[in-house]
């Protein structure tokens, strides 16, 4: 029998961003990826059909969501077809043959340098340089063999790169996570279903009239069936100033009877309204 | 009778930032403005005395809100005493002697570029060349006497800097307003009341128990008052992964008998709760 094909996945980043760890989680640990520069590129090359898939952050426990990607999922007609999360644990990561006393320089993202600031106070002969990507950072200091310097980045980054990792788990937070969405085209088919251990969950973007009330109203479609909402989240409507887009993740399947009813009665009260997708709770 | 001080507000960016429009607006014309390169330092600025208040903006009717404000809102005590919007009209400004024929590079800030992309398409043989700042952008051609170089920025930035709009409104979508926050310590005493012809507005922040039905609840406490809700925005809450704080903007003045029951009734459901101000309604 034939081998199957293993998927690519577009994600923003270079190979080895954490991205890539959620790909992994989400399509299997031989999914390939294609590194993109940026968000818009990721949506892009999956409607161009260059990628069977699309993985992209959504939101971080420390930083909030990633509103660009919320305006692109309105732009694009794409599927959320499952999320993860992902324990961001930022490593310190060399060349093989640099030893940590050797370190005068650590490249990695603003934000991820910013999440590792007790180990710089503790460390003050180091300094910190900016630089455009994590995984990036890795694949710069191997291509360039500096003897002084270190990126900070995920372990696949070490992994992929053949770097070492000089210390794990150097950022000050540990209850810094990130959740990902899958995303496919309109047109894929899931058989057989996709498993669900934890339940479903449903996201949806809506308008409504801007009259007193009316979010109440639209929420109270789900508060009166018991649908636990997980996230709302809210963006500018174009062309008509401080009116909002309203984005919401719940628990439940778009089949059930009481989801079915809650989404009758949303569609009663909104402007407009899309389910961006219906999938497998993550962990 | 000795003169008043002209009162001395922070801000980000560059003198002739549309955030010195904003101070005008809210301050009057003769309020002087302390350039101030990040957010954070705009309220550091204020809660060290170094200044009599800050304006900063909040949302933008194109890019949704500026999440970096919320955090600082809850992390500093300040007071919001007053709200105005300022319409984003980008100018195309250039020192005096230069023509409109002899540009062949504009200076902005990235997303002030990427808001004039029609003028770009019209005039192909002008470069976009990203700058940290607009009002910057216009104080940098000026230093340098570039003679093929124009800035994009506001009309108070061609006023200060000596420079002269080539053209003016070159943006894409008129619909950009942004609003901004008048901000002052706690201890700022108003005397008079501040006058309110369009009525009043409050704003706060609060968490509710993560349980369902919560955030439904918590807006009971308004919907059933007949209070009318401006926006809503979420913040990741520190510490709680998936959790949330809310900000809530809605008319009334915490003073007004259903206002205060609404306030009542939100603390019994609250883990938190914080009024962050309350102020006249802007324009």
């Amino acid at each position: 029998m034939a081998k199957k094909r293993s998927e690519i996945a577009a994600i923003q980043g270079e190979r080895g961003a954490f991205s890539q760890a959620a790909a992994r989680k989400l399509l299997g640990e031989e999914v390939e990826v294609l590194p993109c520069q940026r968000f818009e590129e990721v949506f892009q090359r999956l409607q161009k059909k260059a990628v069977d898939a699309a993985i992209i952050p959504i939101e971080n426990t420390l930083a909030g969501s990633v509103h660009e990607n919320y305006d692109h999922l309105l732009h694009y007609d794409f599927r959320i077809l499952g999320e993860t999360s992902v324990r961001i644990v930022h490593n310190l990561i060399a060349p093989p043959r640099v030893s940590f006393r050797d370190l005068r320089r650590v490249f990695s993202h603003p934000v991820a340098l910013n999440q590792c600031l007790d180990f710089f106070v503790k460390n003050p002969r180091i300094e910190k340089v900016p630089f455009y990507d994590t995984a990036g950072s890795v694949k710069m200091i191997m291509e360039e063999g500096l003897k002084d310097a270190a990126g900070i980045a995920s372990s696949i980054a070490a992994e992929l790169y053949g770097a070492r990792i000089l210390k794990r788990s150097i950022e000050d937070d540990r209850q810094n996570f990130t959740r990902f969405f899958l995303l496919r085209r309109q047109d894929w088919k899931s058989k057989p279903a996709l498993p669900a251990p934890r339940g479903w969950k449903t996201s949806l973007v809506f308008t409504t009239r801007n009259i007193p009330g009316s979010l109440f109203r639209a929420i109270s479609a789900f508060a009166l069936r018991d649908v636990n909402l997980a996230k709302i989240e809210s963006r500018p409507l174009r062309g008509k100033p401080w009116e909002y887009l309203f984005y919401l993740d719940f628990m439940g399947h778009v089949e059930d009877e009481h989801i079915c009813n809650a989404l009758g009665h949303l569609a009663e009260l909104a402007d407009f309204l899309r389910v961006l997708g219906c999938y497998p709770r993550g962990d």
